[in-house]
């Protein structure tokens, strides 16, 4: 039975509930974990709000909430204008969900949930160690949204990625890379590919790759 | 081996294998098909740029490119000011990457892939019937982005969902629903759920749902 809600229908559920059904939403959303340091304590948050915005230069963006426990991550990334975007690997998300627990601003989500620094020579953000794909972003935009949260869009300054997942033309196997995903606020989903395929043309059979 | 690419890395390589490589890196992204109308013309888009922005008031945006086969969708959003977005289930990946081409401007997508418009009594854009999950949205907040591309926020207006996938506490199993997700460009996967977890705390040990 298809259940139909209006507008009233969502403003009148309760609002642990609403939370739960309107950030599922969205549909699946990469599980990412956002690295940052005030200099002293390193900083480790999980994300799903991390979306595209371009190439060339490239960007991407991510939803920061500043009343959260997102609020000290936001907090490093506004002072030093750089931070780094690590995949959450299928077999650690236990330890990716532990990060969002709310810790003290002294204490680093890097011990307590038992992940691994890892600096670079070129790059002033800490990496995570165990994540196959990882990235060091500077901020390139940042706004405050309708509804009070935050937009920080950074561009890509250091990519470290496994040579062997990438494609003659480019596309990264994320999942043979075994990256995980979200669905809601509390769900870790491990993928299986259906179909890759060639580029669309209206009135062509579609291809595989 | 892990490959390091700096900045420059990136900018170097050829604009084909950077859109494909770049276009992997934000993690899984959730397929979904933006539905609009010009009033006579039904468009439909797939798009793997949703992300949740709030959920009170319910908020999602979506990251457009105007000057791509997506130009007829923003024109129609641009001058209705309403869309839907709608789930890609799991057994028609095909028919939502088909519209990626580029289909004449009086030509309906709906028509040339084989799905079906639904109206709704209190909705004026055009949904996807063969979507379980099912969003009306009203634009909320239109501006472009430093690399020219635009971000639509909109606020939902209406939601069908199948009453069985939601949880006692509001989270909905788009899993169960059969949703798909996306990586890079062309790329489409299921999912398995590795693990549903319950409020993290500090030092005290995860729980799952």
């Amino acid at each position: 039975m298809t259940r139909v809600l209006s507008r009233s229908d969502i403003d009148n559920l309760a609002q642990r509930y609403r939370a739960n059904l309107i950030n599922s939403l969205s549909g699946f959303k990469p599980a990412v974990l956002l690295g940052t340091t005030d200099g002293t304590t390193h900083n480790l948050a999980v994300i799903s709000s991390v979306v595209h915005i371009g190439a060339n230069p490239p960007l991407l963006g991510m939803i920061m909430r500043p009343h959260t426990v997102q609020r000290d991550s936001l907090g490093n990334i506004k002072k030093q204008g750089f931070y780094t975007l690590n995949h959450v690997h299928t077999s650690w998300v236990d330890k990716a969900h532990q990060t969002s627990a709310r810790y003290e601003v002294d204490e680093s989500e890097f011990d307590a949930v038992g992940l691994t620094v890892q600096m670079s020579e070129h790059f002033p953000a800490p990496y995570v160690k165990e994540s196959s794909i990882k990235m060091g972003l500077k901020v390139a935009q940042h706004f405050t949204l309708l509804n009070d949260t935050e937009m920080v869009i950074g561009e890509i300054h250091e990519l470290h990625i496994p040579n062997d997942i990438i494609a003659e033309d480019g596309y990264a196997d994320i999942e043979g890379a075994g990256s995980a995903c979200i669905s809601g606020l509390d769900s870790y989903h491990s993928t299986s590919r259906l179909a890759q395929y060639t580029y669309a043309k209206p009135n062509v059979e579609l291809k595989q790759k």
